[in-house]
C-alpha cells in the first residue's frame, strides 16, 4: 500500500517532469473512431483460470463504451489469443508464458466473456502474439474502414494492450487508452503501463470523457 | 529513494506471484546471436539534449559487449531514429513527443555516440517509430543472417529497447535483455519495464553472464 | 496456341537476356525447408465455382511433394481465404475480386481439398489477402520452426503463389516454387509468372528436383 | 512482334473471361490521393546501367502526373532501393538478382533522374525489396496523412510496381496504376502484370484520366 501511495507520487512527479522535456502532447479524438476490446475472454477475466484476473470493473466499463459504439455503428474489434493445438503457432513467446497453452482456439477459454454480449457483426480477431497487429489484419480492417482513431480496452494494461497501444500509434492512428477499462494483473505493472502509454503513445482518458467521445 | 526500495520489493514479490501463474519462463541462447544497440545516438546521450539522459554506464556496458561481438563476428546493428527535414514520416507519434521535432536525420544528434566506436561496416538501421522492427528491414537481416537470438541494449528501457523486445519475442527470436546495458529517463519506469520484459518477453540477465555467452 | 507457343519463345529468348543483365541467378535449398500449400481449398479446386479451375494434375503433384515432407517430419502448412459472414475483413480486395464474397470461414468451400489429406498437425493458415506473409503469423511460425527454404505450392500463381514467393524473398528465405504445383485460370499469366519469379525472386525447380530434395 | 499480337489478343479474350468468373473489379480514387514514384532512379532509367532500361516515355507521363499532384500540395512519395556498402540488408534477394550489387545507396545511380525535377520536401522512401511497404514505413505515412487512394508509378512494371500494388491493395488502399506512367525492361512481363493489376488489384488507368483526377 504504502509502495502503490509512494509509486503514484513518483509517477506524478514524472508526468511533470517528461511535459517539461517535450513528452506527454495530446493526439485528440479524429473523426472516425473504432473501439477494440482486446483479449476480453473466459481465459483471462475467469479469476481462477491460470491466466486469469479480477476485471469485473473493466467489463462493466467496456460495456458502457459498447453501447454508444453500436448506437452509432462504430466498428467493434474483440481480440482473443488463439493457438493451434498442436501449439506450432505459439512461437516464442509460450516458453516466457508457459501458461499460454491453456490458450488453444479450441477451448472455450478463447470466447469473449458473455457479459459483453458479443455480436455476430462484430469483428474476432485472433491472435498469437502480444500485439493485436502482429501477425493479423487489424492494420488493414481498420484502413479499409476509414478509421483514424483507435480506443483500446481490455487487458493486460502492460501486455496486450500496451504491445497493441505502441502500434497503433507506430501505424499513426490516434490513440485513445480509457483508464477504467483496462487491467491488469498487479497494480503496480498497470500504474507504469499507464504512465508510460500516456507519455509517450496514446491519450489515457476517463470513461466519461470516453463515452462523451463516442456519442458526440 | 523509499518509493524506489519499496517498487524493488512489489516486484519481486510479484516475480514469484507470476512464476507460479506459468509467467517468467527462460528462452535461454541459441546458436547465433546479433547484437542490437538501440537509439545510443547523441540526441540520448547528451544528458542536456531534451531527449538525453546520463547514459554514461550503460555506454561501458555496450562497450564491454561489443568487444567479444566483435572479436566473434557476430552481427551488430545500431539504430537511429532519423525524420526528414519536413517530418513528414514524424506520423502520430511526434504529437505525443514533440521533442522528437529534433531527431533530424540532417543534424548531428542522430549519430551514434562516438564512445561505441561504430565501424563501417557494422549495420545502421534508420527508423521512424519506437520498435527496431517496425517500418524497416530488421526481421530480414536477423532471418537472412541466420540469427535466432538477439540481444537488446540501449535506450530507452521503457520505450524503443521495449517495444523492440516485444516485436523480436513475437517474430520467434531469443531474446535477452542485459540490464546494465539498458537505460531510461527515470529509475520506476526502467525498473517496471524490466519486470514487464522479464515476466512476458525476455530474459533479463546481467553484463556477465552475456559477455560470456558472446564469448562461448 | 500460337500465342502460347510465341510467348513461350519469347520468354526463353529473354530468359537468356536477363540472366547477361544479372538477374535470373541461383538461391539453392537450405538446410531445413518448409512445405507451404498456397489456397488448395475446394472454392479453387472445383472448376465449378466462381474461382475455381482444373488443378487436377497440381494437387497429384503436391502429394508426391507431402509425402517425403510427411516422411521427414518437415513443417507442412495450408492457407485457406476465410472472411467473417459480414465481410468486414475484406477489404479493398474484394472489390477488384467481387467473387471473394464466395470465401466465407463458415461455408465449405474454405477446407482443403481432401485428396490431400490434411492431417490434424499440419498448420491451417487464415488468410485475407494474396500473400500467406501479409497479415498472418507465417513469418514467425517459420522463424520459430528454424526453417530457412519455403517450398511454394498452389493456386493461383499469378495471385497467391506468386505475392507469397515476393514475401518470402524479402523476408530473407531460399524460395523455391515447383512448377509442376502451381496452377491457375489461364495459361498465359501462369507462363508470366513462373518467369518473373524465376527471374526475380525464387528458384523455379521440377517435381522430381524437389522430391529428391526433400528425400535428401 | 507476332508474339506480341498474339499476347495482346490473349490479354484481352481473358479479360472478358475473368469478369464473367467475378474478376477485374473497379475500385475508383478516394477522397485523397497521394502520387508514388517507384525507383524512377538513375541506376533504372539509364539504359547503359545494368539494371536500366528505356523510360524515356514513363518519364514523360510521371512529370505530367506530378504538375498537378504538386499544384494542388498532394503527398508526392518517390522510392529508391540503396543497400549499405557491405551489403549486409541485401538479403536473399540479391542472389536472385546479383545486378543489385550495383544499388549501394553510396553509389549516384540511387538518386531520383533528375528530369523528375525531385523537390526537397518530397518524401525519399529507402527500401531494399521488391514493395515499397516491405521493411519501410510506407503505410505509416499514407495513414497519418489520411491518404486513401494510392497512384503508382514508375519501374519496373513486373517487379517493384507490381509488389507495390498488391501491398497497397492489401493494405485497403485504393490503388491505381497509371498505365503510360510505368515500364519494364521487355514487354511481355510488362503486358502480363498489366493484366494481373487490373484483373486483381488495382485499376489499370490511362494518363489524362489520372491527371484530371488529380486536377479535380
Amino acid at each position: 500500500m504504502a509502495t502503490t501511495v509512494g509509486a503514484a507520487a513518483e509517477f506524478a512527479r514524472l508526468r511533470a517532469e517528461f511535459r517539461d522535456k517535450g513528452l506527454g502532447g495530446r493526439v485528440g479524438f479524429g473523426n472516425r473512431p473504432a473501439l477494440l476490446v482486446v483479449d476480453m475472454t473466459c481465459a483471462f477475466t475467469d479469476p481462477d483460470a491460470p491466466l486469469g484476473g479480477n476485471l469485473g470493473p473493466q467489463l462493466a466499463a467496456i460495456s458502457a463504451l459498447l453501447e454508444p459504439a453500436r448506437a452509432t455503428d462504430l466498428p467493434v474489434i474483440f481480440s482473443t489469443v488463439g493457438y493451434e493445438d498442436g501449439l506450432a503457432d505459439a512461437g516464442m513467446w509460450i516458453r516466457k508464458i508457459p501458461a499460454n497453452r491453456t490458450l488453444l482456439a479450441s477451448s472455450p477459454g478463447t470466447a469473449v466473456d458473455p457479459l459483453l454480449g458479443r455480436r455476430p457483426e462484430e469483428s474476432m480477431l485472433v491472435k498469437k502474439f502480444p500485439s493485436c497487429f502482429f501477425g493479423t489484419d487489424l492494420a488493414t480492417r481498420l484502413l479499409s474502414a476509414g478509421v483514424d482513431t483507435l480506443l483500446v480496452t481490455g487487458a493486460t494494461t502492460s501486455g496486450c494492450v500496451r504491445a497493441t497501444v505502441v502500434d497503433a500509434c507506430s501505424y499513426g492512428f490516434r490513440t485513445i487508452v480509457v483508464e477504467e477499462a483496462v487491467g491488469d494483473r498487479a497494480e503496480l505493472p498497470h500504474a507504469a503501463a499507464l504512465f508510460d502509454m500516456d507519455a509517450k503513445y496514446a491519450d489515457v482518458v476517463g470513461l466519461d470523457e470516453a463515452v462523451a467521445a463516442l456519442r458526440g
